[in-house]
């Protein structure tokens, strides 16, 4: 994850960048590495990307140089109705004339409890926190209260959070962080029954995205079955199945990602797409697990503020009312489509995975993805902001004309890449 | 820290609450225990504290029923110059109006690690999470990366968040998570030298946070010459200091609560009072600890979000240029001798513990405060919001007018307390 690539951009096309690259110089002597984490330059394409963003409208963004971009990856994650969406907007600001940050949660607390049960088909209860990472860690560790186990099977490469059991990066790690952590392959059933086997009876939970969304990669869909599988091997063994529905959630299905692959889990985990980028995440979960998630100690400074809880209830009813989950997918397979047409007519081959709504692209035979770097590089310098190594997102705010200006700018950037292997 | 205690609160004063309860009865469905964490009524005083909070302004707070009360809790820490302040409400809005969460950091970024590299003598350079436990719990993996060693020294019973490593509630913790910590008792150099002798060459970090302030125990402030002493130790063994000022950092001196104390670490952990109740913690180190800082993957949903990081810059300004800090101590000296004195003439021995900004009262001769619950219960029931078990935070919006209605409902509160004993 801390690579960094040669400048492979279309030099031709480049805009100016210059106030990026000041602040960035000023970042670096103030901020080890600048920015750090998932959007450190260093995983992008030198010279094409903005590092810092002015602001977002709907579907498009402005960097700090006043470049103008169709924004695919959407906060990675959290902005799902559009920025500054203005029923979020609305609830936020309405909350905050009566303040956010108290001794105690604000009556919002419970109703958007209420709501995630009412929304969850499997759920009875919910908890709150800020980070995907602190809902996927307390999962872990409340299925190990339940169980009176140690083990957690998780897939092998699968982001769940920076907390030190799943951190993707050794530093400052150790073997004691990792002593309860089992790996397997995605979609591998096989190994997953015989992981869980050979821990017998001290498997306490297994974590597991609703599909494949490794950075690097692909992404994978579950297998006919997978999930249901795992699902029986979790009853029979008394494992707590545990949904990473961080990256996915409300993307695919209002009730949870599960239900749009038929599986419902003991626990689900959800951030991003939650509030519209207003920082809140939250894990729902059955009746049965209510002692043990009653008995594991989970606590933050912002925990119980209002704001966030008032824009994830208008995020959420928003989203519903307006049947952002058909207008996502439906924009996505535009997109891929799209793509995949434009592709082809300049002989190139590409791969299009994940479902519509949280799409990823990349070419056939490109080791170390190097001809994506030079395509989401082309793209960024004619105003689309894709990523080359990480699944992209549409929102509901995205409309056909986006898409359609996107594919428009494809068919230049795929010329570019076309003009490079010839 | 799950007890619940007997309601012992004046039922003769008793306001009406039935709101308050009406929705802690649906949060208990909906929500496991309710509500959870240091929020938790169990760790209150129940039929005489509120549960749920309507709205704030400035030093005032008012629950679900309309009760008002004087807040100093602070929401525990968070609002440090008043509910809702107008400088960091405009800065805030200035903010969204332009967006809050992008694919990369607005310009406050910058701004505002430059601005703590400013402000903190020994710093060099910042990064920003949303937890205290986050940044306390990276810091140990920065001192791990640095030094290549594996162990942390804290102080026994200290809290420094909800991270497996120190989460104070054994439910869902392993002996591996554990098994790199090590305990000594606050203020005691014999024994953390004997500790850090006994583990020499795999001592990477000692955190510690400026005074002890523990739940249910007097503050206790630093020995004469103890955090020297701890500077020296580690300088001599090449072992992190890592300070975590989570809870005092603001309150004391702008430049951190070392330099209050008189001693400069090598890491600072911040979150709490930084941006008055926005989401955000933040640390800052030392230019020896850059690299590894780089090397430790950290990362979140909203780390990069500009709008805590406004109201972190007005919240820091506001309190420097009003001269915050010393109107704080100010009114926690007024507010400690005035309840000392009130107690007195009621013939009741208090103790007044920790710095003044951040103050507690406690009674002499009272396992299990049992007093103290029927104090902070009657100061409760009389517009008072304290806590009988957990230090109490002043504001810079505090006023004199606020200590001396508090002094009269004191009065009262101690003749409730004073009737009950005879």
């Amino acid at each position: 994850m801390t690579a960094t690539f040669d400048a492979t951009h279309d030099a031709a096309m480049s805009r100016d960048l210059s106030e990026t690259f000041a602040l960035f110089e000023r970042a670096q002597r103030v901020v080890p590495g600048g920015i750090y984490g998932h959007q450190t330059p260093a995983l992008l394409v030198p010279g094409a990307y903005p590092y810092f963003f002015a602001r977002g409208d709907g579907s498009h963004v402005w960097d700090v140089d006043g470049n103008e971009y169709i924004d695919y990856l959407c906060s990675y994650g959290p902005i799902i109705v559009g920025h500054r969406h203005p029923a979020v907007e609305e609830a936020v600001l309405k909350q905050m004339r009566d303040g956010n940050c108290f001794n105690a949660p604000t009556p919002l607390w419970v109703e958007l409890a209420e709501h995630l049960v009412a929304i969850t088909p499997f759920a009875d209860w919910a908890v709150f926190a800020k980070n995907g990472s602190d809902v996927c860690t307390w999962a872990i560790e409340v299925a190990r209260a339940a169980t009176g186990r140690r083990k957690v099977v998780k897939a092998t490469g699968a982001y769940h959070g920076t907390h030190a059991w799943c951190s993707p990066l050794p530093a400052g790690i150790t073997d004691a962080d990792r002593a309860n952590v089992l790996q397997v392959p995605w979609n591998d059933l096989t190994a997953l029954t015989a992981c869980v086997d050979e821990a017998r009876g001290d498997v306490a939970a297994v974590i597991l995205s609703p599909f494949r969304h490794d950075s690097f990669h692909d992404s994978e869909l579950p297998a006919p079955g997978y999930l249901a599988a795992v699902r029986r091997l979790c009853d029979a063994q008394g494992i707590v199945f545990v949904l990473d529905d961080v990256r996915a959630g409300f993307r695919l299905h209002m009730g949870g990602s599960g239900e749009h692959f038929g599986v419902r889990p003991d626990l689900a985990c959800y951030c991003k797409a939650i509030a519209n980028g207003y920082p809140l995440s939250a894990c729902v979960g059955r009746d049965a697990l209510r002692d043990a998630a009653r008995a594991v100690f989970f606590t933050g400074s912002y925990f119980t503020s209002g704001v966030p809880m008032a824009a994830a209830l208008a995020c959420l009813r928003t989203l519903a009312a307006s049947d952002g989950i058909a207008r996502m997918d439906a924009l996505g397979r535009r997109l891929c489509s799209g793509l995949e047409r434009t592709a082809a007519a300049h002989r190139l081959a590409v791969v299009t995975s994940g479902p519509p709504a949280l799409p990823f692209m990349s070419f056939r035979d490109d080791p170390g993805q190097k001809t994506n770097r030079v395509f989401c590089g082309a793209m960024a310098e004619r105003g689309v902001y894709l990523h080359p190594h990480h699944n992209w997102f549409l929102s509901a705010a995205h409309t056909e004309a986006d898409i359609d200006r996107t594919l428009e700018r494809a068919d230049e950037a795929f010329a570019v890449v076309a003009a490079g292997r010839a």
